[in-house]
């Protein structure tokens, strides 16, 4: 995925806490890097994560796929950038994290999500209708 | 602040990703266990600071002030302990955490909070009448 | 994977911090929690993962699957448990995670890691002669 | 402090799984912030946290007073600055956040932090002369 195919994509740097005792950002702040990069998205179609959680609809990983391929450390800065397909009631989103100075990838994610509604995966007919003209605009 | 004098203390162990790329706990990590001290410590009496919060009651803190005396590293495990105070509306905890492999300090603490409803800071009835059993026990 | 037949398990409870705007423990977290189970094992075992760095051996987390099935919350006590097995250069850890008041399984994840050794994965001699030990000991 | 009085101020955004379940930003993040914009400021004078503790120097803080005055929540934007002064052998950070949506003080602080040379606060003359030089610059 490039920044001319890829449907979102933000902009980070490396703070030194997200690295570990190995010098390296810990695998876990990967995750939070994606999730960002998912919610920033999803605020810049006019979605907040926040503002559903308080009505009660719940967007919810049900998954995780994470390839770590090489590692990003103190003074970094990078790209995660994301695309994303319905397959089901699940959203799978594609995601990649890019070190901008070397131009290597650094991480190769698959993660799927669904809304939950009163505690049940439910297609969210509203959150559909979004994403599908999101969708509909990128081809 | 010993054993016999602490109000309450919880044991933890440091876990790898908690230490950053000095090999070393990062600072801010002491301020979560300083705070699971607490919610643990709120638990024990009964109280607990995620229902208040769902009830409109939230317990804030307000001012930290944390000393650094040795650092906490892979494999320690620690002791972290509170006292208590109340002056006007601000509750006071008096908080360390020692190593205990070691047996040195590692952070010495004080942190102000107050109850804040419907977002003022009030003294709430409820939740001081139990700290005062407690105190009172203590004594 | 049970008590019995989990190689090595850890009993924490959530930490308030630990949860997120949904009230539930974020999905990163758990990925701390399966990473510290693994870093106990390897310390039971007499393994270091701290020490391994410092020698020049890095022990490399090349991928995550992670299923999450019921969320935990602020209170809960679980436990992560692990078994493993070598597959060519990569060992491969299987984990749970199972909240201990509702019984009910929390997460299910597949990591594979690798021993890094001057910036390549490597089959390390030693560090594979104790996890044989202990594989062989459990059959 | 404003953008024309401080030393140096970096811009951020909240991410999510940096609030907790009160809805708005952990207390102990505002630690990671603040520790960020002071690492980025080195940075930004030629100074990097990370070389400095592989060649055996580490920049290490003593000694942290927070006023938490209104807090960050999901979405909200907002800058860190810091000034800084020589206090013996100690380096004091001055720094706030603020709010760039509502203008308002989000968090006061005041870091102390000190050169450790071979486990001893020493003062490290290196940095001292590039700090010297930037405040001269300011006046």
């Amino acid at each position: 995925m490039t920044t001319e195919t890829a449907l979102f994509e933000i902009r980070l740097k490396v703070r030194d806490y997200e690295c570990d005792l190995q010098g390296i950002v810990n695998n876990a702040n990967y995750q939070h890097y994606l999730e960002h990069a998912r919610h920033e998205f999803l605020r810049s179609i006019g979605l907040s994560f926040a503002d559903y959680h308080y009505r009660g609809i719940d967007l919810v990983v049900t998954r995780v796929e994470i390839d770590y391929k090489t590692p990003l450390t103190s003074g970094d800065s990078f790209v995660v950038n994301l695309n994303m397909k319905k397959e089901g009631v699940r959203w799978l989103f594609f995601q990649e994290i890019w070190n901008e100075q070397s131009g290597k990838i650094c991480v190769k994610a698959k993660i799927a999500a669904v809304a939950v509604v009163n505690g049940r995966p439910k297609n969210c007919a509203e959150i559909d209708e979004i994403f599908n003209k999101i969708l509909a605009k990128k081809e």
